[in-house]
Parts: C-alpha cells; structure tokens; sequence
C-alpha cells in the first residue's frame, strides 16, 4: 500500500458514495487511490462502478493517515464515529449526511453559494439535496432582490431515500403492493405524499422543510422567511422544485433572467417547450430553471436538479476540488 | 320516449362525461332518464357506466326539450355550438368546458363556496379543476384571514388531459417509448414537467395557471395576488397542490385548523403519517387537507381532491342539486 494519501469513500455501496466513486472516476482519479468503505454487513463484497469492481473494506482507523480526504457518505452515526478518528490521523473530512450541518463550528458549504466558509476547516459538511438544489438555483437571485420571503415546493424523487426508496418505486410500478416494512408510509407508485421525515409537533415542518429552513439560513447567513413544503413523487431521481420568492420592491423578467444567466451551475431552460424536467436533468452536473415568471412582488420558477449527483455527490466533490486542488492533481498524475 | 325532462350528457364517452353518469346512477337517477351523447366520430358505440351500457346518440339539437339539464363535458367548440341551442329549446346547460366560465353574463361556481351567484341563470360554467381543489379547500380560510396572497404549486394528474393522458402513463410506465404524437410534450412516466397547456408570451404563466387565476378572482370576488405553478406528475387520478398563503397579519393554528373543519367537502387529515396523498383522494367526494403549517405571516398546507371527480363531474352534479333539486327527485322517483 502507497503511503500517498488516498481518497476514502465511506458508505461507497449506497447511492450517493457510489456516484462519489463515479465523479472520481469521471474525473481521471486512478481506481488505486480511492479506497471503498462500508460496515461490516457489506464489507468484503464487491461494490461497482461503471466497470470497475471496488473491494468495500470495513471502515477502520486504521485506513486514515495524514492527508487522505475523506467522503462520508454514510448514516450520521456512522459521520459522528469516524469524522473524529479521520481527522485526528490528519485526514481533511467532507461529510454528506446531516450530523454535522448544524454544528456552529462547522462550515455548510455549496462551493457555487459560499465558498470562503471553507477557509481552513478539516470538516466540512455538504447540505440536503433540496438545499442544494434550491440555492444553486436562486442564490444570485436572493443577493440582487429585495427579498421577502422563499416559498418552495418539492418534487422529490424516492431515490432520495436511498436504493430501497428507488426498488419500491420499481415493484410497486410494476404492480407490486407495497410492503408492509417499506421504508415510505404510503404507497409510492403513482402517488404524491408528504415526506417521510418526522413532522416536529411544534411547528408542524417535517424533518426535510426544517433542514431546509436551517441550512438556508445558515448557508447565506440572512433570516429570510422560508417556507418549504417537502413531497415525494414517482419520480427515480431528480429533485423539482417549484420556488416563489416575494419581493418587498418590484422588478424586471429582464433582469432575473440575466441574474439566473450568470449563475455559476445554472441552465436557463425558459423557452415553451422546453422548460426543466426531472428526466431532463438526472445526471446533469447543472441545475436546470425556467418557467421564470415575474409579477407585481414575486418571482416564481421552477427547478430540476439531480439530488444524487449535483444535489449530494458532485457537491462533496466540488468542495474536495476547492480546499484539496492540488492533493486532487496529484492523484491524478499518479498513473501517468 | 317520454316527454319528462332529461339529463344529457354531451361528451358521455370521455373521462368527465363517464364519471358524470356513474354519479348520476350513484344518485339513483334511472338510466332511462339520461341520454348519452357524442360526436359523429363516436355516436352509435356503447359507453358503459359500472354495468350499464349507453347508446352514444349523436348530438343534435332534436334532442333538447323545455326543462332538460344538459351537462357539457365536451370541448369548448362543442360547448359553445350546443349551449345556445339547447337553452333555446328550454333546457338548463351546465357546462365543464373553459368556454364560458369568464364570460361576465355567466356565473361561474364552486357551490361551496359561491352557491349564490347561480340566482335564476340558465348556463353555469364549472370552473377548471385546479381552481375547484384550491378554493374548496382553502376559501373559508380566505374569508377569515387577513390574505396577502397565495401561492400554489400542483401535481397533477396526467388523466387531466383525458383518456389519452392516463393511456400515455400507462404505457410509458410499462417501458413504452413516448408516442411521437404524444399530448405531453415530455415524456411522462417518472417525470415531471410543466403543465402542457400554451404559455402566454406576455406573462410567463401556462393556460392552466392563467384560468386559476382569473377563475378564483371571478369566484371570490377578490384581487388577492394568486400564483399558481402548474405541474404534471406520474399520477393516474388526483391533483395534489401545495398552497401557501401569505398573510398580513398573524394568526394560530388552532384557527386555521377549526376553519379548515368547518369548510364543506373538505376533511382534514393532519396526524402525521395521516397526511392527504393523492391516492386517498382517488374516487373521493371531498378535498383531503393536511399538513397545516402556520408561521409567522402564511398559513402552508397540502389538498388532494380527484380532480375527475370533485374538480370536475361531480362539481357540475353539485351544480345541477343546487338548482333543479326538484326536477332531479322527480327524475329518481320515475322507476317506483
């Protein structure tokens, strides 16, 4: 084993480490520096990608060493346990799931919306897909208007809940029932409902619309009113969302179109008939927004991004890319 | 044929006409009382309701007679070939079509919410069903609160469209390629996409949003600002819509939710895991709501009502109840 640093990809057998391990690869990292983790019920198998077969090792301390990065694309229990030990063998760590996002000392961070809160941090967490989604989409917007509140429906797809959400939809499309330990509380074949997560009883948000709230709030440091309602639909992958931003002061169609025309990730699809859609989107490196339409104090639009790729995975990836540019290049020269 | 009054149904063959007479046997109305009828592509099959089978008659102004209820579930062309004629010849029209429901002589009505406005009018219009969902769920809460807008983002049916809209997500489910001739013009299995009917150049919004709009200012009365976001989603029956309302001064949740238990057709459904889907809706005479949020100034919540059924067919019925009660109980008493 090279002592270089390696890339560790924790939870490399679920969907968002598997498109991590993707995103790696697409980008010219040798298959030799990315080591492949899981928990002791998948380690030892094989999990892979595109035509590469990974050996998923079991997550250990003993696998972090000075410099390697690590992507912890598992359940917050298992970010809780290792992002410590990583970092203390001196590992800078990139944690997907939701343990860290809130944590005062460290940063949220959608390289597009906030890169500067990386600064020298060692830990950083990646938001929720819907965040990421609705922020590469209107952040641009929210700095040049005069903001009164964000309104935002999803329509999240059931890959959202990982590779169970996403063989639910496929038995129960082809005319399964549901089964009785599926991991949604309705049937979700030709259906719309309310997302899973727990519904706090004070405010009635589920748990999505509350980390949606938050970690709006914390990414762009600003308390607007944003009011979010989380759905799930039949939908494989890709999240939509249907946004409405009121304004305390007017403006132009002309000018939020140039707005969403420079923002770095967006594709404005605004022409009838070819406005964003799920499909359209999934595995798109890009939020697509169009059906842009301006009144009297609102603006409203709608947009698609893939909650597993720009909404999860490639957002890690873009943050490794910012605060690892060179450990990045130097992994890729390794096989020339 | 007997000289007692009708009910015809014009358009009996399509997805709103059919569910029409299921609602009329429903309410014991005798087969022989209501003539079916279609266009000449159509006249001569058999509809069949439940067990019953319908003779489709050609449309034709010799089958109006003083006191008929003609109900139009037709296309507007054929709406405004037959109303004319058939209230001539005596009959009361009331009409599914978008045709006349902004036409300033004819009222436009949700009977539970604007029963009034029918007073002695011969041609009622039934609004879109998009619009019939909003404000039956949410026009109590309109009338109660101080509103500063609302905001509603759909999911609707593909059976919006009709018969070939729902064979359309069938077959594309079942792993077809989207017809070249398609009525969507995206794919429509595992897919969202904007709403299919022509957006205006001059405000962005679709047909479908721009009837919501006028249709609840000519409801209510009102000149609320309303800023629907019209979707389709891979669902069979049922619109399912997101609204939030914007509000200029504050109000609790107790209220909110007493007013929503108070407001005709609709049942609240707000214990977590309890919320409306849009596969409870199916069938159902009632707009499901739930998932009530109130903060600081908006009320959120999500209504589901089959659009088919209360968005469109028995709406009309509604319609027809309010105002010829006496010549439908004469009609159901015919077979003792």
């Amino acid at each position: 084993m090279s002592n270089e640093p390696k890339i560790i990809v924790i939870g490399a057998s679920g969907i968002v480490g598997n498109e991590l391990i993707s995103i790696l690869l697409e980008h010219g990292i040798a298959p030799e520096r990315i080591c492949a983790t899981a928990s002791a019920s998948s380690a030892g198998k094989a999990t892979h990608v595109g035509g590469t077969a990974f050996t998923l090792q079991l997550t250990d301390q003993s696998l972090f060493n000075d410099r390697d990065l690590v992507f912890q694309c598992a359940t917050n229990a298992a970010a809780l346990e290792w992002a410590p030990i990583a970092i203390q063998h001196g590992a800078t760590v990139i944690d997907c799931s939701s343990a860290y996002r809130m944590d005062p000392e460290v940063p949220l961070v959608i390289p597009s919306v906030n890169l500067d809160a990386i600064a020298n941090h060692t830990l950083i967490a990646s938001p929720n897909c819907t965040t990421i989604v609705l922020l590469t989409a209107i952040h641009r917007l929210t700095q040049e208007l005069d903001v009164g509140s964000i309104q935002c429906a999803t329509y999240q797809a059931l890959s959202g809940a990982g590779r169970e959400g996403l063989d639910a939809l496929e038995r129960e499309s082809a005319g399964e029932s549901p089964s009785s330990n599926s991991i949604f509380p309705e049937p979700c074949a030709f259906n719309v409902f309310c997302h899973e997560s727990t519904v706090d009883s004070e405010t009635g948000f589920n748990g999505e619309e509350s980390k949606v709230i938050q970690e709006v709030h914390k990414i762009t440091s600003t308390n607007f009113d944003v009011i979010p309602t989380c759905m799930r639909v039949p939908v494989k992958r890709v999240h939509t969302e249907a946004i409405t931003i009121t304004l305390k002061s007017e403006t132009t169609q002309t000018h939020v179109l140039n707005c969403l025309e420079q923002t770095l990730n967006v594709v404005v699809l605004n022409e009838e008939g070819h406005f964003p859609t799920a499909i359209k989107a999934t595995s798109g490196d890009t939020v697509l927004v169009g059906h842009v339409r301006v009144t009297n104090r609102a603006v409203s639009l709608v947009a698609c991004g893939d909650q597993i790729r720009i909404g999860a995975a490639l957002n890690a990836f873009r943050i490794a890319e910012a605060i690892e540019h060179n450990a990045l290049a130097d992994c890729t020269s390794v096989t020339d």
